[in-house]
């Protein structure tokens, strides 16, 4: 493989995902010339192995729903089921046509692109092992690492290709297996779970903390579990020895978690501190080594695809002297259970229950939820009692994803529950039922039933 | 007709739609003794003609909508079409059970509830026709008048109960006509064109301005004209005499806006300024007479159900000493095109080119959009050259309603493009958008190709 780059470089960023690709396009928008290298496919995890497939089946799954209730605005006819083998083609069809648009919006700025694996020579000089087993050699005034993450084995289950499988091979799966054991309720096991429970197969969700998706909010947590109970997952909290957990699943999905990419990179030959959770960077996305920024899942901090972009931004704006850092504290956390869940800001476990007072407003309350059968759901405020700031939130149903948007451009406002006005919310929309359940933590809301 | 109230009541709320229902809830939370009087059904033109019917047909458009696109997601059979007079029934039955969602609200406080036609015989004195023709007088300290509105009409048609009808009429149709004429392409005008020709029938929606939508974004209201064209619908722009237009239609429908019902209400009784417009208030939604508040469509202000509601908590809070004013500035807008448009703060025309800069972003470049085969639509952003504060936004597309909500916030607290990160927005969401197009306001979305 032939490919010729610039000899002196301003920047190689090594990997193709989204802080990878976020990085080289806004490096290349300061005119820097970019070397971007990627070992496999463009759009990293999120587009090939993450977000956008999971997304996909989860839409096509609320499609179903949707279809189902069809009957309820006067449709005669419900159609049949989806061809979980179609749906499977048809996902990866999107994922084809997304990656060709990235492809093409990459080739738009002056970036070049290289198809292999980069390790560390030196200080800024790597090595780029391409799929021919060619070696070429680059250096650059600035490095930055996003070589992103991979699904965490479980090494003691041994090795059964076919039957123990991990969330890449999940996607690829012809068809849908009559039994399915998935060990870990975090957020990539629960996506699963209703995914593979939606298109007919006998899951076993398997967590060993006391509640499944111990991150997050106990409430949320115990609502995404009775949903999963009632789309008929056998969910199992407090799990001890797995084997006999396992025994009987045609299929074992391990869902524990992602591990960084730091193996092939040589991090050694550049000085460059690591431990078993990821690269070591500072607020700046600096690592030890001056020059060389890491962002995104090879840090270990998030894997998630929207801070690993916000870390490439940032980190390329570094490099030009920017002086930007993440800001953790307002960011959305999403998962796609059927409806999905959303948070940001606090818990109501992170704070003293003395100096937070709760709102809270259902679903059932709100007439564009009952328009459009969205029925199951709640938005749950926390409140500063002395000030009246919005402190978090966490929401579960339709449209949660974009309700959290509202709550993080209040949290990054610090806005105060008194700044949030009803002329503000559109009715009917979802979104109202923020505004009821601010209302609701100083008990008035005039969407609810008197509580006094 | 027989109703017992006590007999020294604080609040008497002349209305039962949003403003009025809210107004007289609040009061109550503040402990007030309140008489609430409806003279058809709770709930208002909201409930019963307006937002609820109308969101209810569109989203069973949205809905076919999203069915017709399931093969797209590996679904095998496509349904029949829905069935608009089972849509009706099914329509009727939702506004059923919302307004009895209504009733148990208001039951929940202490109200007492009246249905019957309020007029004035005194200062703060009203008399109260009962459908029986039994007439009970009543007085409060305070009055708050919100009688709403109803469609304006057109005099000079005649009068065709059959052929020439409003937009009350329009929801009770028990089926579609073949051919209708929509005089008017202001909201409510063009969200009928849309729902009438989604249900198979031949429209031509009238504009005697040179525009749809006249008050929008001249860009929208191009976008929402394309749309209906596709639909099928004729779209006549700076029209002139109406009776060739509308000559061979087998039903006109009359969408010219809507009219403050003060007829019945005897305001000089109790020295009341009002003019064909409405009644007169001043910022704190108080009338020429000390005592007596309007809110609602009745001051002929907004005609839209959540101003209608905030001007409601208003007046009862200024009734207790507050001084509560609305922010309209910050309210958003939407129509319910297929797909809807959305806008808040200020419009291209409303600035002066040489201070805003103008953002933009496809949702074609949106990953969500495109699993959700959303592909129509763009945010567009208005950001001030000097200080980066985002000075408005207009919306087409899927969700606009909720993403409008996120810039409202906002306005509200005086946002820069600067303060807002990449790290607030969920992967994949339709929330992103606006996060591109904030950018874009600078040449530096990362989702875009090189403009430079």
């Amino acid at each position: 493989m032939n490919v010729t780059f610039p000899a002196s470089l301003d920047l190689i960023v090594i990997g193709g995902g989204p802080a990878g690709y976020s990085a080289a396009i806004r490096a290349a928008q300061f005119g820097n010339s970019v070397l971007l290298v990627e070992k496999e496919r463009l759009g990293g995890a999120c587009l090939n192995s993450g977000c956008i497939p999971t997304k996909f089946l989860w839409e096509t799954l609320n499609l179903e729903k949707k279809i189902k209730r069809a009957a309820d605005h006067g449709f005669a006819h419900v159609p049949a089921r989806p061809e979980f083998s179609l749906v499977q083609q048809k996902k990866n069809k999107a994922i084809d046509i997304i990656g060709h648009g990235l492809q093409n919006l990459l080739a738009s700025y002056p970036i070049t692109i290289i198809e292999g694996t980069a390790h560390f020579t030196g200080h800024r000089q790597v090595a780029i092992t391409t799929r021919d087993g060619a070696i070429t050699e680059a250096q650059a005034s600035k490095i930055i690492i996003a070589t992103g993450s991979r699904p965490r084995d479980i090494p003691e289950l041994g090795i059964d290709p076919i039957r123990i499988i991990n969330s890449d091979d999940a996607l690829r799966l012809g068809g849908v297996p009559k039994t399915m054991a998935i060990i870990g309720a975090g957020a990539i096991g629960v996506e699963f779970a209703f995914i593979f429970a939606g298109f007919g197969c006998d899951v076993t969700l398997i967590e060993k903390e006391s509640h499944i998706l111990p991150a997050e909010d106990g409430e949320l947590s115990s609502e995404v579990k009775k949903l999963l109970q009632r789309q008929g997952v056998k969910v199992i909290e407090s799990a001890g020895t797995l084997e006999p957990l396992i025994r009987d699943a045609e299929q074992v999905l391990v869902a524990t978690g992602r591990q960084p990419n730091i193996e092939t990179l040589n991090l050694p030959a550049a000085k460059i501190n690591f431990n078993e959770n990821g690269i070591t960077v500072n607020a700046y996305l600096e690592t030890s080594q001056n020059g060389v920024y890491a962002c995104g899942d090879v840090t270990g901090k998030n894997y998630l695809a929207y801070i690993a972009q916000a870390e490439g931004i940032a980190a390329a704006e570094n490099i030009h002297g920017g002086k930007n850092t993440i800001d953790y504290s307002t960011t959305p956390r999403v998962i796609f259970s059927q409806p999905p869940i959303a948070s940001a800001g606090k818990r109501p476990k992170d704070c003293d229950p003395a100096e937070v007072i709760t709102g809270r407003f259902p679903f059932t309350a709100n007439s564009r939820a009952f328009i459009e059968g969205e029925r199951t759901g709640w938005v749950k405020v926390l409140v500063e009692k002395k000030t009246g700031l919005i402190a978090g939130c966490q929401v579960i149903g339709a449209e949660a994803e974009a309700l959290i948007s509202i709550i993080s451009m209040a949290l990054k406002r610090k806005t105060t529950v008194n700044d949030l006005k009803r002329e503000m919310f559109f009715h009917p929309s979802m979104a109202e039922s923020i505004f009821g359940a601010c209302e609701d933590a100083f008990n008035k809301c005039i969407d609810l039933p008197n509580k006094i």
